[in-house]
């Protein structure tokens, strides 16, 4: 108790569409409590901030609090800590969140706010997948894409804090429409919503498919009938695993880092996704590239976002 | 000529497919001569090397040289200073031009090899159109297409040395074939060669249409009779720029730097290339990413390159 006394603790937030997930680690890193709650997404701000006061107040306990960082879905402002756009939780669009954050635990604390997939990436840098690189793009594969560059240490975020929106780099112009109103986005063309597309297209054309009559219809579901010997469920996942390939080679040729990180539900289909991708950057990538960057999944889940967000108050 | 014989000079060196250019530089990066050549690419490595040493001799004169930076066309290994691949200059392909360059000139002068993209981006960076700018990507709209990063100063290279190949990013997978064996890449859709496959395709299925009868058929000639109203021709430029765009779109969504330049020949087509490419990333990147990255032609023309080789030689 007395070191903790003297170097207080740091709380790592998650606040995702559906989860709050939140951890309480020592001033050194380590995790010591974690916490797992609904994030409320469905209510107002306030209902949703006040569920993350409530469960970082559990996690603090009597300890010295030092640090918040969170991780959160959606556009930041660097400058103001506001988010300025969050399509999984539209409730916190324009929200404060930085200031009210030190309003309710004091002014004195460090208070960081990040992109989700940028807190993924610094947590799997750190202390995941990417130990031992200098260099290392993270790419989360879920309902969307998105991703993270993480340079020496440090993550790669632009101009205006935009950068790494790997989701929504273009690889098959004239291709699908995306949300963003483009064409042929990585997202658009590999994703947990491309996928849902695709299939519910399947069952419409095709109502007597076994994709038509899978309920429910999910990625995982989708994975399970292309196991079973699908040849339709099978298809989707070959060029979902293709799509994701041309992406990884376009990184590899564009930036060449030591590694790619791939984190996210989507793996969860394993090498229904990833053989067709190996086999698409095999083909794709500078023989110089692909055997200088290499391809890793993720260590730590669905828990990197939260290490990472308290990544800067650590020293190196 | 005190000074000088205190301080010494470097030489800049740009070896390209057809042209070899060179400019001798003060120590503080100010240029005092330039010279011009053939590269004699069509030789053997020992006949263009012959040429390079003597332009370098002619442009030394009497002077102390301290260094000498060379950019080429290809893959260099960045340990050995050995040229990998040279497509432009195939006689090249495993000369060791750096050790060779000590041999001729003294084993106590400085010798840096870069890529030639890379050299026209430091170039461009410091001296040129990214002046003021903390991170740059540099295009070379060419016969190829060809990418340099640079962040704070810093060319990025990636793990092999290969970064920032932008020209074999996929944007429309299931397009054109590359040189490289890939698919869609963005110099299979949008570089010199790429139009002129597309309008040898055109001359051949229409032979009494104008590109037909154009004589030379080149991207200038072309762009000229585009200029002149030409429906095939304009379309031609119209693709090309909407290709060029999406690429651009992708730079800005994933990298978001400060700037984005564009050098190189097939620019003389101005707002025929220019006009269609803005249209296309103003309607695919995110408007964060698009309003923060600004986009600028080159202003060092052809002697970017030659700027860039030496400026490792320089302090900052």
């Amino acid at each position: 108790m007395g070191d903790e006394e003297q170097e207080g603790i740091f709380l790592g937030i998650d606040l995702g569409g559906t989860q709050l997930k939140a951890a309480r680690f020592s001033a050194n890193g380590t995790r010591e409590a974690m916490e797992n709650a609904a994030s409320g997404a469905g209510g107002d701000a306030e209902e949703i901030f006040s569920a993350l006061c409530s469960t970082a107040s559990t996690l603090i306990g009597g300890s010295r609090l030092r640090g918040i960082g969170v991780g959160v879905a959606g556009l930041l402002d660097p400058g103001s800590g506001r988010i300025l756009n969050s399509p999984n939780i539209p409730a916190l669009s324009g929200f404060a969140l930085r200031s009210r954050v030190r309003e309710a635990f004091g002014d004195k604390i460090f208070v960081r706010m990040m992109n989700d997939a940028n807190a993924a990436a610094l947590g799997e840098y750190f202390a995941g997948a990417g130990t031992g690189s200098s260099s290392m793009f993270l790419l989360t594969l879920g309902t969307g894409i998105g991703g993270g560059f993480v340079i020496d240490g440090n993550l790669w975020t632009g101009a205006a804090g935009v950068g790494a929106e790997v989701g929504h780099m273009c690889i098959r112009a004239d291709g699908p429409l995306c949300h963003c109103g483009a064409r042929g986005c990585l997202e658009a063309c590999v994703s947990g919503w491309a996928l849902m597309r695709d299939a519910d297209q399947i069952a419409k054309r095709d109502p007597k498919s076994a994709i038509a009559e899978l309920s429910p219809r999910t990625p995982l579901s989708l994975a399970e009938l292309a196991s079973a010997g699908d040849r339709q469920a099978r298809a989707l996942w070959e060029n979902a695993g293709a799509m994701l390939g041309t992406g990884i080679a376009n990184l590899m040729n564009l930036l060449n880092p030591d590694r790619i990180v791939l984190v996210g539900g989507l793996g969860g289909a394993g090498d229904l996704l990833f053989e067709p991708a190996r086999r698409a950057w095999e083909s794709q990538a500078f023989k110089e590239a692909r055997t200088s960057t290499s391809v890793k999944p993720g260590v730590l889940g669905e828990w990197a976002g939260v290490r990472g967000a308290i990544q800067p108050f650590l020293e190196k």
